[in-house]
């Protein structure tokens, strides 16, 4: 049985010394392996994976790599485990861990942050210095599950207890695994200023994390909110999850759209989770003078930007990554609450074993799936 | 005699009638009329102006017309006066005005704000949302004097009590010019978090502005700091401004001479004051995680930017038009305490009744002018 | 009929010259009295007040006089109107004014802030370094209604247009009136950070302010919301409002009931709205390390404070006074949003004409009183 | 030799296994005792302790026990190693640590903070909720060196790297002792905004946070500062670093001296390091509305305070303990750049072996002695 030394187990749980777990073999193959249960270090939990849902970012971490390998000129990482929007239970306790207890139901964030360089201490750890430098001996303790370090794609996972929060009965699995999606969106109108009630927000985008943002939107007061897309019914979802107005840009010009639900005002927030050509020149247009635009998609393409009509607006743009400043833990507040119900953009469960079929759904959209949720049989 | 209802004077120093004043004509056609002195109302006074320094921006008016009408699809505007970086001695008093006295050397700042729209209820008044709507019968209050209402080019300009700031005697009336300048760099480093002591700052472009951006960087702590150029004589007038490198992108790649400077760490924050194409992929470059971008200048064309890798590396970039949040009062006080000798910036004076010589000096930097200053005879 | 210069009325919503309005007599006495109809100037209109709230600082000024009369060492203000937490109707425009449309319905903000100052050119207008130099010559232009500038005891008053907030038809006269009242204790979470989802949050003091404190902090996202007081009915009412757990501080020490309800963790954030001795030590005491107080409520005695323990902790306190940064705007949003229903709070209603009687009520807490309603007729 | 696992040591500068170090006997006995070289863990580095500064709290340590001992109600802690304004050189690392090498000259600040808990996650790490909880099997991993792990008044002392600051060779080792006591006045700074440029900042209280936060506030362009106290040498001192102004408070009341220097517009910060009785109804008189208090002492006794004026005045109190934020190092940052000289508040220097004398200069101020400094023979 699993029993590593300084670790707390608890017999009613009784953890296997092997698992399952996917790993990357070649570019875009994924292989199904038995492999140790890993061991959580001190300020870490093993957490049996109950539930995962897919990111758009997990199909580009199994075609090319994870991030931080590739910047980093690293070759292709065989054997790494993907996937970081996951749920599960509290299954073994590190040294001096006594924060979760065995049994504990959480969901998790992604970034542990090396919690030791200048941005660490200044709160932000999703800006940390020592991103990916988790391996070897000069290992600094950043993590980023999914990233950097073994995802949620297997039967076990460690998490640095930073990176997780305690759940409730009453959130069922699959929402659980949302609550990571919202906090990033929570994350984008946290460093948009946060005080958002009353002030207008557009969504441009109406993939998960704009969807969510706008459910998140309104749960802070923003409004209107309104949301801009090019699919019907995505936007219809947008709608659902609270958006007082939806645009879809096949059939009317935003800025023009913007102009009219505002009364000529502008909008005074905008989060880009388009990545679109020319999304960031649009955003600059719907502004009222002293906007802010958060930027929450990744451009494949560099893109061609008005810059001189920022500086004379004086527009503020935030480049998020990930879900910074504790943002996960007031998005499943909202969560907890009711105040919006996430499950709407959950379209599809697959068995964990099903898992190139349940990314298949995600990257084909395959009858409109939006977020597709693979889980462990128990 | 001037003596206006409701107007405070002082027999010590009388204002005449009718006063001398720069305007414009055609575009490119400024002309030397006679007009009557202007009448401060609530909460302004009349300032004598007592010398003007040159702005790249007062160029682009002369040619164009104030920003204000351009934007707003309204004819080139003859009889406006232009110059808007003045400084003088207060001599009238609007109603209910004590704040200051007739006699007081003032400098000013820009944007008066229209202290009703909710970018002045929030503080960010040079995002007034009445941006120019200081004309006729909706006239919101708002001034930007030099844009929208009659600038400095004149023998007085009125001046709403928020824009001036009180001067010392020991302060010339040259370097008092220069202080809306550092009050823009200022407002910069204050955008971008304003706790920069100890903290890398690389200022990009050694105009005015970056310039005293360096001179204003170093005055808060900042090291090290850092300019980048094509002119080694600016950049040379950097380092006496307390620049700890400098760097001609002429002669050395600047990312590359960044991470030598920075032991690879990278740099904290990147005031871009050159408005060159690039220059935002190249700050992105220069950046570590986490970092920001302070956007002070206004590029000719639209720039093609790296979009995902601000957003994979958390950077926040911030586009500032002039010199909010009372930046000028934080770089006046720098200035008074002789922390730095803006002075160093200024290279020609000539009389006000010369300024299309001075002008001329300005635009096509002759004798390597930077900032060129007219004064008015007494 | 009513038509001064430059101010812009409406045939169909005529106003009187004279009007009716309830002014201060000798300290304790209040007198209904016809006088002229005010005028506004730029930037104000004329508000036909509909609905007044009673505070129990009306109380206050009726027996002592307006504070910044107080403060100032002045008489005491004989036909002074007082009350300040009123909605109305717009009735007349003065200059400039576009902002708003004669018919709009709105209510208000008591603070307008003279625009020139230190502290309003931060955005802190609550602040306003000029309060209550609103008269005479030297006239600055705050405005504080029912403090320091006529109030709402009247048919009708005059506001700067910072000050109204659009109401829609769904929200009632009565529900209108509490909006300044939320937006008072929405002020005091900005203060606090304004990021409370998530946190836990304790109001002490079960008043107006504390139970829509409860509310407000509720719709944040705050959790748990512990409201602790002394008497079971306003506990009962904080409940409605949100409230998830309640503490009658007669029959259990609020200190130890924290902890217990925190796990021994302590509160992030307590809303003091008691006023009562002792109050802020056991703030501090709730409070774990890093914790924060805003203070709400004026106590009538000096307070014997553990300073050290404050200091140890690195407790941060927040004297609020009245409804700063927006903070109405705020608080309308989530009313209008029905997140949380204010009128749970308002107990009776009253003619203007019975407003000593309605006074009464709110004094002395007849029936329960919590909220005393005065109208006009129409 | 000294030779842990995992732990780089440097043949040119020889480690010993055991070393000498005052430890706590009884109350108010201290011993020197020989014990084992402690060990650098994780993130952590061995310190050489070159030279220690004597703070006040020192001595309540000695005479009370560590606080944290004290709050929890543990016994005194006998074999406790006390000090904490240390300064030294490298001489071995934790495993995983290249961010500092053996022989690099440091100087320390005193919190590092678990990395783990909510307010470290926030980057408050003086707030550590596990504050110290840094034993036995719970260790959270927070260190206070002098507080809750062994300090300085030893020939070597265990450093997270977070609490390093490297520092050049034109830095006296004197002068190294004095950053983490300006990195705390620099903390107050930083909490009441940090833009002080400009502001009206009073100390009250000639101790080495309140000479050290005139320079501090001088530094970063307040004026004018004013500096209180009992004792003109001391204000003397003051003088010497930057105070525009002193005012002994046994000639003249503090209030109305304010309101002289201040023209009657009040200051706008006080920073409060006397912990003298009614010093903060004071600060709260001798402020404008909208003005903050840093709280920088720990009074004795509790205080009897006027809180409707702070609330009646908007005013913010911030309760620091130490040296947050990373204010050493923007302190650290102003010393090497000669802004100031914090050498003026060093009095006295004695061996290591005479910490006994040392203390009792300091305790009982012989000789004027403001900073006392220990250093270990070499």
């Amino acid at each position: 049985m699993y029993a590593p030394a300084g670790v707390k187990t608890d017999p009613k749980m009784p953890v296997p010394e092997m698992m399952k777990a996917w790993v990357l073999g070649d570019p875009n193959e994924l292989k199904r392996v038995e492999k140790p249960t890993p061991v959580p270090g001190k300020a870490e939990v093993l957490v049996r994976v109950d539930a995962v849902a897919i990111c758009a970012t997990d199909l580009d971490v199994i075609s090319e790599g994870p991030p931080a390998m590739i910047e980093g000129g690293k070759p292709f990482n065989k054997n790494f485990t993907p996937g970081h929007e996951y749920m599960g239970t509290v299954a073994a306790l590190g040294p001096g861990v006594d924060e979760f207890a065995i049994g504990d139901r959480v969901t998790v964030e992604i970034h542990a942050g090396c919690g030791q360089c200048k941005r660490c201490r200044m709160g932000m750890y999703t800006s940390c210095l020592n991103y990916g430098l988790n391996y070897g001996e000069m290992d600094k303790g950043h993590r980023a599950n999914g990233f950097t370090t073994n995802g949620g794609f297997a039967t076990y996972a460690v998490n640095n207890i930073n990176t997780l929060i305690k759940i409730g009965d009453e959130m069922s699995d699959e929402e659980a695994t949302l609550v990571v999606t919202a906090g990033t969106s929570m994350y984008g109108l946290t460093e948009l200023g946060g005080l958002v009630a009353g002030e207008s927000v557009l969504v441009s985008g109406p993939g998960p994390i704009g969807l969510l943002g706008v459910a998140v939107a309104k749960s802070l007061g923003a409004t209107p909110v309104i949301l801009t897309g090019t699919r019907d019914n995505r936007l219809e979802v947008g709608r659902e999850l609270g958006a007082d107005h939806v645009v879809n840009v096949r059939n009317e010009d935003p800025v023009e759209a913007v102009r009219k639900l505002t009364g000529g005002k502008g909008i005074d927030y905008v989060v880009e989770c388009s990545g679109a050509p020319g999304a960031i020149n649009q955003a600059g247009r719907m502004l009222n003078r002293g906007g802010k635009i958060c930027l929450a998609a990744f451009p494949h393409e560099p893109d061609l930007i008005d810059v001189a009509h920022l500086v004379r607006n004086n527009i503020y743009i935030y480049g998020i990554r990930g879900e910074g400043k504790s943002a996960t833990h007031r998005a499943h507040a909202f969560m907890a609450a009711k105040r919006f119900d996430a499950t709407k953009i959950h379209t599809h469960t697959f068995d964990m074993e099903e898992l190139p079929t349940a990314l298949r759904y995600a990257r084909e959209r395959i009858e409109d799936a939006i977020k597709v949720v693979v889980k462990n049989a128990r």
